[in-house]
């Protein structure tokens, strides 16, 4: 059985709109001409890294059934990633409790892109579309986002980008993440310069503010002075048995064993919902694994530079949670 | 308590033989002057990779009282060795059952090196002293050999090696073995040459004939077909409580969350006695680790690209395993 759902055929879309949350009503035909769907389309509101879309820019798409229009990215990446979908999708040796933290995969579609013209798209489980206001961070997992079989010139172009961020020294870095505030603030979400110019003590930071209903607050790091992120929902997002450390290590068992695929330059996003959060309900906190146009053949050998920096992510988590216990006094339980 | 030991002095040595086995009795004078004791130094028997001593040329010594010299190399190397063993030797954080993972440090001492020429040298313990004929085997870890803060030349040179061998592919690379036979025959030792150039097949190959009593034998990967080696040790030496397996598990944990190193291009070295493990002993074989000169601090950070490393040659060696209990239907326990 797999749950990753029979591909559809979506053949047809209209117009498309390109500034950030405008939608407009279009017809889709599905393609065995049994029914036929009106879906609004629209730019993503709450993507956090990755191409954007825009006036004459092409991007990803969702409309309001839960579906991600992701373009194929030419030089063969959107191909690889197609491809890489379809091999996962019917890979019997995959365990259930593996598939959820993919997204699902309803096939490709050529349809009117974000620049206005026809281009082929993946057709994805839009991972945000049950969030009213998520908190979102997407973190590149590895210290080499090259395979060994990349081109030179690619190598080098990852290599130099690896080495000026953290994926060298901590084996992740971070592509972006927004934290929901309130109503009124809305989000917290550094923008990209920054994020691209974040070391090991930024990414602690930043782990904590993704957690904490003061993302804002900055703190002395090495001194730990000033008042900081209060990481008041750590607990609920982080820990427990839904959390996202214990997903982690649910993939961390699985990627010791695997030997399928290769990730390279693939991420984790994490999502969850504060509101939910705060009503100490059990955690909302999803993690899932997207950006697959660089995964390999495993050949029999485990993704030995994927789960380091699984682990290496692992432990800057449960840092956290040992320092939140160490302060309270507490065993980080969230309280029903 | 530290097992490292405390470090002693041995001030003195005398001329030093340069030929493989050959032996002269010396004195070693300790630094307090309170006793005189003879050992004798010669080149060690069972190295399988990295300098050797020769004429002319700067390599390892041992004595016969189970300790082994290593000549500091130039351009840091050596003093950067000399710092990791000091401050590993006074880490109060270290657990016992960690420590046991790593030779014994008893200073350094200035001697006649195997060049003939006063040099100064690290006294470790001789990992191979209480062996007669010890299987042997070395294995360079990490798929990344070079420390972010390493010099550009350095890094390329690194970088060219980890590409053109196993490192970037597997998480690690053999650099040396060698497997007792019998008296006769005595070992299977494969030359430099052909190690330097192994891919992952020839690599799941010798980890076999590492435990085969027939090492010579080959057979043809793929198909399977061809007697190839029997892997008749590989319960007594891989598996059981005290086996290799559950000693790279064993540091696999410690890995998974000690900050303290980043061990670049070091090795594992697999040690064990095949008569004992014909016997059907308890397994006498022993994981160690060795080479340090590029160790760095972990700056909090867990050692992600050794931990990916040694995860993978975890899975190689529990295949190996798995194929022998599927292929002979036992669960693969020495039988007493």
């Amino acid at each position: 059985m797999n749950s990753i759902g029979t591909p559809i055929n979506i053949s047809w879309c209209a117009y498309l709109p390109v500034t950030t949350g405008s939608t407009i009503q279009v017809d889709i035909l599905s393609l065995n001409q049994t029914r036929k769907k009106s879906y609004i389309i629209q730019v993503p509101d709450h993507q956090v890294a990755g191409h954007e879309a825009g006036l004459g820019k092409l991007g990803p798409l969702i409309d309001d059934s839960g579906r991600f229009y992701k373009p194929l990215q030419g030089d063969n990446r959107g191909s690889e990633e197609v491809a890489f979908y379809e091999s996962f999708s019917s890979n019997s040796h995959i365990p259930e409790h593996i598939r959820k933290f993919f997204p699902m995969y309803y096939g490709t579609k050529i349809m009117k892109a974000s620049t206005g013209v026809d281009h082929p798209h993946m057709v994805l489980q839009d991972l945000t579309s049950a969030r009213v206001n998520p908190s979102v961070m997407d973190i590149k997992i590895g210290s080499r986002t090259w395979a060994p079989d990349a081109s030179e010139a690619y190598i080098a172009k990852c290599l130099k980008k690896d080495r000026e961020s953290t994926s060298i020294p901590l084996g992740f870095r971070l592509s972006g993440l927004q934290v929901y505030i309130d109503d009124e603030s809305r989000f917290y979400k550094p923008d990209r310069n920054y994020i691209r110019k974040t070391g090991p003590d930024d990414v602690r930071l930043l782990l904590r503010k993704f957690v904490s209903s003061n993302p804002s607050a900055d703190m002395e790091m090495g001194t730990g002075s000033g008042p900081g992120p209060d990481c008041s929902l750590a607990s609920s997002v982080y820990d427990g048995p839904n959390g996202i450390l214990a997903q982690l290590l649910e993939l961390k068992a699985w990627f010791e064993d695997q030997t399928f695929y290769h990730f390279y330059a693939c991420s984790f996003l994490f999502v969850y919902e504060k509101r939910l959060g705060l009503k100490g309900a059990l955690s909302n906190a999803e993690v899932k694994l997207i950006d697959f146009a660089h995964v390999t053949d495993g050949n029999g050998v485990i993704d030995h530079n994927f789960l380091g920096g699984l682990c290496s992510l692992t432990k800057f988590i449960s840092d956290i949670l040992t320092e939140i216990k160490d302060c309270t006094g507490t065993n980080g339980q969230v309280e029903l």
